[in-house]
């Protein structure tokens, strides 16, 4: 078993690095946080005798020597950035819980065939730049690195300056790697595990996502003097798409949801009628002809909703990705190690997008998840137990040394 | 008549003082830009030989002299502060031909009995800090200096450091001149004087208002992982409250306006549910049982909205006049100068909210209205003609003196 409580110490110092406002932690991507949290994750590695590699998206590659270097690799990976107002856990947990495996078969002194690699991938949350899970992204050649680089966060700040201006891009080629698995350890973020009382999740499937981006154009004119039949109003169009995209998900219950995160009007006066209104639709099934048909119907309803307020629209895709299906033999090896271990298990679908969503692309891949508090999370009350994370810790350590080949 | 095309020459001049990004001007309350427009005007008036007042609300007072100094002096005022993305006209076309008018008789020779006092009253938009007309409010005692020292703008900032801070707060006590008569000349930000072809809007009646501040609270998650069920979507209640905006304003047709022009949400991120939601409503009639019909009506709509989806909500009021009606006599004054001049015109009620409205508790006051291209005001392409211009202040010069008293 791993040690839990070196696991949780680090968790806590972690989050001591770009504190939220209510017990959190706003440490987004590629802020001088985020460059913090970076430099504090390689001393930790470093000094547990790891190397570093960095490719050009800024992803880490922290790696253990196994005793016959010139295998492919197993991979431990998951993400160091957060939610402007995220929690302490989600990402973190399956970063240091790799550092942590690390730690503990060096002082077991056990030695894999393989190396083992701790990889923390840059801009997984997708709240500064969309879409989220960039940068693995592009390790999975699912997206280019010019498409990465030109990204803008809500500053107009572009993804490749920050990078450069953080110090953290490097010289390798996104993608190059052979990874012969990768694992990656995550809290649910969902009410399922607790509700079932299971200690841990054994991750068949992924949802997709498919992020629309809608921008609504009337005219901006006085609240007060301007006549009701003479409006333009983008407000008022945004409000029934945010009702319509409700339900639309409702419409195809079960697996599936759907929601409105981000919203924003001009000139957001309290006395101009909205001109232009901004917003992003989410939609998430683990059935990928259920995700289409909403997107599909979405593309329906919201022109008409639009053309009847005399308004402008623009639909425009800023995020997706398919319904994954990770590895069987790789979801074998979870199962049997929570059975080893004697821990409540079950099979589960993961609801929120992950790096391990494309790397299934590229190379065999599996997730691990434990329980977390009310299913809550992107919000800073986020909350596990010490227990919660250790279990889902041993049974990542026993995972991995089975696919490292002890 | 007064010199149209020196009036145009200085509204083309304040024009580059804070201006927009399309044409317009973005020379919002309390901000370096309004100190700058501040500074050019005074230097106007100086050249014109008044001298200054100013009050501790940083209301400016540019003083022309009368052959009977101990009378009550005639006002014309507005506000040289704009919207975010306001247009070139609103509220500085009332100063400026203010100014021009002095200017008009100082050179034809014309001595008046009654002293004229040309007004810049702070913070008539109400953009940057809430309620609009702040500092006329004050004036007229219907709002404290307290309340208005403590308004906080979007990023926290108060009222009454930033009029400190800008250096325009005066040693006078706000409402302690005597008002023998108050004009204020604006252009109609509606359509009807474009529509109906008349040069000149004798405003017989303003509307009242109710500004709803709303605030809904939920819980920020997840949108993947978080099932429909379990969600408290403050977004969504936001939306179905801005239908319910729209729907009482047009159950109270004719003669009532209502929307939503603030908007946000938090933390604002594609992949959280909303978990807060802070908008204002705005709600307009001159018919004041119609205006308190409608807030009636969201103030019973909004709660159940709100406790349909598991929300929290507060309804605080952050503005309200009651409808005004404006002094007939000056009302006469008006409309026989427009006659005099040959101008055509009608009675029109003003849409929006003006200094004037507060202003009319405590002294005699009136409006004078021209047209504006499309109706179209609060918006970067608001538009009028120099003759547009010139009409108005010309029948502003010919009500004056007759109150002024030649
Ligand atoms: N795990 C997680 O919250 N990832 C962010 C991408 C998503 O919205 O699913
Ligand atoms: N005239 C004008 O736009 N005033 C701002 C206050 C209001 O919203 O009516």
């Amino acid at each position: 078993k791993i040690d839990g409580e070196r696991l949780w110490d680090s968790l806590m110092q972690m989050a001591l690095v770009g504190p939220g406002i209510a017990g959190g932690n706003n440490r987004q991507t590629l802020t001088d946080a985020d460059a913090e949290g970076r430099a504090l994750f390689r001393r930790w590695c470093e000094d547990a005798g790891m190397t570093m590699g960095l490719d050009r998206m800024g992803n880490m590659f922290m790696r253990h020597e196994g005793a016959e270097p010139e295998l492919d690799p197993v991979y431990i990976g998951s993400h160091l950035d957060t939610q402007p107002t995220g929690g302490r856990f989600d990402g973190v947990l399956g970063v240091l819980a790799g550092l942590e495996v690390i730690r503990s078969i060096r002082d077991m002194g056990i030695m894999t065939r393989r190396p083992i690699v701790v990889t923390n991938w840059t801009n997984e949350e997708g709240a500064r730049f969309a879409p989220a899970m960039l940068a693995s992204g592009v390790f999975a050649g699912v997206l280019t690195e010019d498409y990465a680089n030109s990204r803008t966060d809500a500053e107009g700040k572009l993804f490749g300056d920050e990078l450069d201006r953080i110090g953290w891009r490097g010289d390798e080629v996104p993608g190059e790697r052979r990874i012969h698995a990768m694992f990656e350890y995550h809290i649910e973020q969902g009410p399922i595990l607790e509700a079932e009382g299971k200690q841990i999740g054994v991750v068949t499937h992924g949802q997709g996502l498919w992020w629309l981006q809608v921008t609504l154009t009337g005219k901006d004119a006085h609240t007060g003097s301007t006549p009701m039949s003479m409006r333009v109003n983008a407000g008022l169009g945004m409000a029934r798409i945010i009702e319509a995209v409700h339900r639309i998900a409702m419409d195809h219950q079960p697996d599936a949801v759907g929601a409105v995160g981000q919203a924003n009007v001009w000139p957001n006066s309290r006395n101009v009628i909205p001109g232009r209104a901004v917003f992003t639709v989410d939609f998430r099934s683990p059935d990928l002809d259920k995700l289409n048909a909403m997107r599909a119907r979405l593309e329906e309803e919201a022109p008409q909703i639009a053309a009847q307020l005399g308004l402008g629209i623009e639909i425009e895709p800023v995020g997706h990705f398919d319904p994954v299906t990770f590895d069987p033999a790789l979801v074998g090896k979870v199962r049997d190690a929570a059975e080893r271990l004697g821990y409540s298990h079950m099979n589960i679908v993961s609801g929120a997008g992950h790096d391990a969503c494309w790397i299934a692309k590229v190379a065999p891949t599996v997730m691990i998840m434990c329980p977390c508090v009310d299913g809550l999370s992107h919000n800073e009350a986020e909350e596990i137990t010490p227990e919660w994370a250790s279990a889902g810790a041993d049974v990542l350590l026993h995972a991995v040394l089975d696919a490292a080949e002890v």
